[in-house]
This record gives structure tokens, C-alpha cells and sequence, in this order.
């Protein structure tokens, strides 16, 4: 690799909920709030411009909703625009807010790639699984990323519905992504996106309760992942308080304060480069 | 200008009313019929493909929803894409169809654009009124486009609507893009989209009540428009039958059949190409 390339730089965001207010507001609070979290996220966008980075990963939750109403989207689409022509690229997994609740419904995000916007993936649960091969513009790096959306619990049938159950979606989804880059050259590094719950993660005070009901992965899978896939990062979505849980895996958290359980979270995104030979993770707040 | 570009070659379409169903029909039926329109879009596309077209108008109602679910909007955007992708300039106006009901909302046809879509341009009723010049990629041929898009009743106060009022509307937003477009030379033709009622089109057979209570515009009005621009052709929306309004103007008519009462319509697109100097418009049946 020529040594006059610049090093790979990668922003890890997630849990962008854009649209989402609180029921009951205003006209003018409920603009203001959705506002926020796009304030937030050009802020995170200007970053990624300004530092050139290769990458712009999105690890679910991009909508609060499945069908995000027309000027959410075109803010969102704006933005993505900006990052593209810049030719940072940007792949996106679909959380389970911004997934439809059935199989046949898609959300909008994916006529963006379809329309041919080049350096823009999005992933949901039924695109193919298959890895994605990309090469970084500025660093040359080139990256394979496998992508792990949210799975609902209601994809599996109720009396299956268990830990070792989830977890084997989960690895399947993976596996066959895995078996199909085997014969992939030249890569520099792997990394997988995934928008799910780990099992221990922490959560905001007060907000516990929502995801103890979910379906879960246990820390141990994660890690088995990490090393049956030779995964240099595993960048996480779902839970919205930042934390790192293992030295390859971290979840960005949310980018904006969801709820007043997430009143005292620290908001921002991951930032990832090369140093040393190595990746850093950065968490950059906002 | 060079002789060895090809002429130019424009489809005009309108009323595509995607993801339009009856209601109480069964999902299967409700599939098959919304199918039923991307079939007769993607032969369009086809067509505007396979003749090397320099540009695809759409004079509104893209969608029969302000809001198009998600898996709609994702296959427009794959045919669009397929336009793009050679080439071939898309400029949408926005009907009443697709157009949100409010001036806070907006379709999400929009986002396309945004993210950055090269050759493709929605015009709805918030756009800032600028013509539009683009150069045809096949024939070279420079063309001004000026966009009308749908103006709801209700953006002209209840006791002020009237014929003379709504064109007033549509001549104040006409004329400011003509006076914007003076100074722009090297222009081959002039166009004009518009999403509107003329006053004396046929109607299909029964849907004639539909239409008789909206404001409209006369046609000497639409001549008048004519003269003013040097338009050299008046690409028009809305009136489901294809039609000529004028020598200059003409109804593409919808691209399927909505309801019974347009059972017996012949439908198509209009195929304008340069001919002996001058421009040709031709219906071509689906
Ligand atoms: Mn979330
Ligand atoms: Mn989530
Ligand atoms: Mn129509
Ligand atoms: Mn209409």
C-alpha cells in the first residue's frame, strides 16, 4: 500500500431517532425537539467532512418511525447528500424503529441506494445477506462490513423465542455473510454493524425496563463473532448509552437525549482511525 | 451547433398515481393492481431507455399519497435510478396527489434530489420559482423548464377564489421564472409543466363531476402563457384522458386506468422529438 495514503478514519453513529417527540407537545416544542437531534447530526456530518473520513456507519434507528414523514426524511436525505458528495460512504443497518412492523412494507431509506446514490448502503432485514466490500476514498483501506439489523422478536415463532433461539438468527445472518467474503483479497480490515441488545450492557437510570423484556445476546457470543469473523470493530446500535463493551465492540449511544431517563447520558458518536498500526476508538461528544 | 448530435427526444407523463388501490380490495388484488402501474412506468422508462430520450418529464401525481409507503417510493426510486443512470434528465412536478396537504409537510419525491440525485429535479408548490435550464445529454439541445406545480384552492383565500384569482396565482409564479430566465442565452426550447384544469378538457366518461368543481384556467389563458414564454411545448398534468389543448399543449393523459369510469381510455405517454426543425409530439400506447 502506498505510503502517501492518509490513515482510514471512520465515524460510528446510531440511534439517530429522527422525527421522534414526545406526545403531547406543541407544534413549535415538537419542531424544536426534532430539530435538535438534526442539529446534532449535522454536527456529527460537518465532523466526519471536516476530519475526511472514509467511512460513516449508522447502526440503526435512523427513524423513530417506519415511514419517517416527507421533510424527516429530506433533512436526512440533505445530509447523507452532503456526506456522499464528498465521497465519504456511508453504510446504514435498520434498527427496529425504523423498521416496518411486517415483511412486506420497506422503509424509504432504501430508494436512496435504489435510485442510484452512490456510496450509500442500507441494510435491512430482508436485503440479501452478503458482505460488503468498499474501499475507503481517502485511505484506500479496503473494508469488509457485515450487517446484523435488528431481528424482532416476532420473526421468530413464539414457543422458539429464547436466547440460544435469537442467537442463532443472529449467527446464521453472519455466518452465511462470513462464508460468502471467504474468498475476498486484499482486505484490510472487517467489521460488523449490528443493532441489537447485549446482554449486561448498561442502560440509562430509569429506561432499564424497556429493554428487559428484549430478546438478548449474551457477551460471550459476541466475543465467539468477533473471533470466528476476525473483526477489527463491531460498531452497536440499540442501546442508548454509550459504552464500549469489549476492546473490538462499543455502542456509539443515541445522538440526542431520547427521554428524561437519558437526561444525564452524555451524547456523541465513536470515532475510529488508525494509529499505530491499530484502531483507536474516540468517543467525540457533542 | 454541431451536426453530429442527435436529435432531441422528450417523454412527457403524468398521473402515474402510484400505490393507488380501491378500497375493500384483498391484499392480493391490491398488489397486483398497484403492480399494474409500475408495469406500465417501467415500459415507459423502457422506452425512454431504449430511444436515448435527453429528458423524462412527470407533470404530477407521482404518487395518489402525500406520504407513499415506503416500499412505493422505493421502487419509483429503482425506475428513476435506471433514468439517471444513463443519462437520461427527470424533472417532476408535484400534483395534488402527492402534495401534503399543508405547507409544513413535504413529499419525499424531494429527498432524491437532496441526497444529491444528479439529473433529477422535483419542483413542488414550496420550491423557490427558478426556471430551469438543462442541456440534453444525447442531442445537446438547451432547454429552459418552467414548473407549475398543483396550487391548491385552499392557498387562495375562501371568498378570493375565483378563475381570474387561480390564474393569476399560476401567472405570478410563471412570469417569475421567465423574468429570471432573460439573461440565460443559447437556449433551444422553451418548456412549461404544469399540474392544472383547463378549462373545456374532456373528461373520461363519468369522472366528469371529479373536476367540475375545481378552479381551472381558461384556455386562452394557457394560449396566452404560451405566447408570453415562447414556449414551445406546454407539458400538462392532472386530466387523466390524453389529449391536445393546443397546438402547443397536450394531456398525457394517466398511465393506467384509476377507476371504471376511465375503462375505455386509451392509455400512453407522449414521445416530442425534433423533426424537420421543428417539435413532434406523438402518443405512443402502452
Ligand atoms: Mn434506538
Ligand atoms: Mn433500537
Ligand atoms: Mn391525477
Ligand atoms: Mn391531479
Amino acid at each position: 500500500m502506498a505510503s502517501n495514503h492518509r490513515k482510514l478514519k471512520i465515524i460510528h453513529t446510531a440511534d439517530l431517532h429522527l422525527g421522534v417527540a414526545l406526545q403531547g407537545m406543541s407544534y413549535e416544542k415538537r419542531e424544536r425537539r426534532i430539530n435538535d437531534f438534526f442539529k446534532n447530526l449535522e454536527e456529527i456530518v460537518n465532523f466526519a467532512i471536516k476530519n475526511e473520513c472514509d467511512f460513516f456507519i449508522i447502526a440503526g434507528d435512523i427513524f423513530s418511525n417506519p415511514l419517517p414523514r416527507g421533510e424527516i426524511f429530506n433533512k436526512f436525505s440533505y445530509l447523507i447528500g452532503r456526506l456522499v458528495e464528498r465521497n465519504i460512504k456511508v453504510v446504514a443497518v435498520a434498527g427496529n424503529h425504523d423498521t416496518p412492523p411486517n415483511l412486506i412494507q420497506r422503509n424509504t431509506t432504501l430508494g436512496l441506494q435504489l435510485a442510484g446514490i452512490r456510496n450509500f448502503k442500507y441494510i435491512d432485514y430482508r436485503s440479501k445477506p452478503e458482505p460488503l466490500l468498499l474501499e475507503g476514498y481517502y485511505s484506500k483501506r479496503r473494508i469488509i462490513f457485515y450487517a446484523i439489523p435488528f431481528i424482532y422478536p416476532e420473526a421468530i415463532s413464539e414457543g422458539e423465542r429464547s436466547i440460544v433461539e435469537y442467537e442463532k438468527r443472529i449467527y446464521d445472518l453472519f455466518d452465511e455473510q462470513l462464508s460468502n467474503s471467504m474468498n475476498i483479497e486484499d482486505v484490510d480490515y472487517r467489521m460488523a454493524i449490528a443493532h441489537l441488545t447485549v446482554e449486561g450492557a448498561k442502560y440509562s437510570e430509569k429506561v432499564e425496563p424497556t429493554y428487559t423484556y428484549e430478546l438478548k445476546v449474551r457477551k460471550s457470543f459476541l466475543n465467539h463473532l468477533v473471533k470466528l469473523g476476525d473483526i477489527d470493530y463491531f460498531a452497536l446500535g440499540h442501546i442508548h448509552l454509550h459504552q464500549d463493551i469489549n476492546s473490538k465492540a462499543s455502542y456509539s449511544g443515541s445522538i440526542e437525549r431520547i427521554n428524561f431517563g437519558e437526561m444525564s447520558d452524555e451524547k456523541g458518536c465513536i470515532f475510529i482511525y488508525e494509529d499505530k498500526g491499530g484502531l483507536t476508538r474516540e468517543f467525540i461528544r457533542l
